[in-house]
């Protein structure tokens, strides 16, 4: 099939400096701080973004190489089908978050419970809205056996380090 | 910034065959049903997505072209910055979808509540996890002003297509 390319319309900046230690989520990453710098000609784009309080973000997986195809999640101790866990070597690397807005100035938004690498290029931002995204209800497979607690604790190693 | 490639890992088949008659989100597309034909390579990766009712869907809106920074979204009468919004027409055209699935079978996902045009390529899913992806009480900003039925009967017009 057809290459794709994109180019990346800004830069999140977070204190997570290495692969190795870095929440699994944003449900892990409480209190953790960071700030999007989108290129200044996108500006205009986020009128209205004040809004709302979450927001998603798709990123690439910067340093991420490779993939394979069954994995051990970093919640899990069984081996799973790769699309059925959030690891970040996948065949196309693009990560997704939903973060809180804190505030917004000009072309820089103020995130709260940043998971992502310092530097990660920000493919795409949309607003979140529950309408649309939130299923509280859905059912979530091996994910459901996994204590919250676990789950706010955890923090990546280098399974999944490539470069 | 340096252009990232990726290369789709499926297609998305759906009945939405023209840009300008398609529900604008899953929450307008009840009962349409769709299948995503993952590359036969992929295959192995979809072991354990049957335990999860829901998957998001990462796809590249393939009928769009260029982007405006102010648009009118289909749900309202005022312009808004692009990135509060869900257009299609975006700096890169990525799509976001939360679909039900059905069941699947070796490299076919069977899913619900399609709102995405026939022949879409599939960049990436994920399992759509409600501890780390439902926020039922997020703000939503000018979306909130919205009828639910405003949102179930509204489908797209030509305003994003290009070609």
């Amino acid at each position: 099939m057809n290459t794709i390319n994109y180019t990346p319309i800004g830069i999140i900046h977070t204190s997570h400096k290495t692969i190795g230690d870095v929440p699994i989520q944003p449900a892990a990453a409480k209190g953790f701080i960071g700030k999007i710098v989108l290129n200044k000609e996108y500006s205009e784009g986020l009128a209205d973004i004040n809004g709302f309080s979450h927001i998603i973000l798709l990123y690439h997986f910067h340093k991420s190489i490779g993939f394979n195809l069954s994995v051990i999640p970093f919640l899990d101790k069984n081996k799973r089908g790769l699309f059925a866990t959030r690891a970040p070597k996948r065949p196309n690397a693009i990560g997704l978050s939903v973060v809180k807005i804190q505030k917004t100035e000009d072309n820089i938004i103020y995130i709260e419970d940043v998971d992502m690498l310092d530097q990660t290029p920000l493919l795409d931002l949309k607003p979140y809205v529950p309408k649309f995204d939130a299923f509280p209800h859905a059912k979530s497979g091996w994910v459901e056996q996994v204590k919250d607690n676990k789950i706010r604790n955890s923090r990546s190693d280098n399974r999944f380090a490539c470069k």
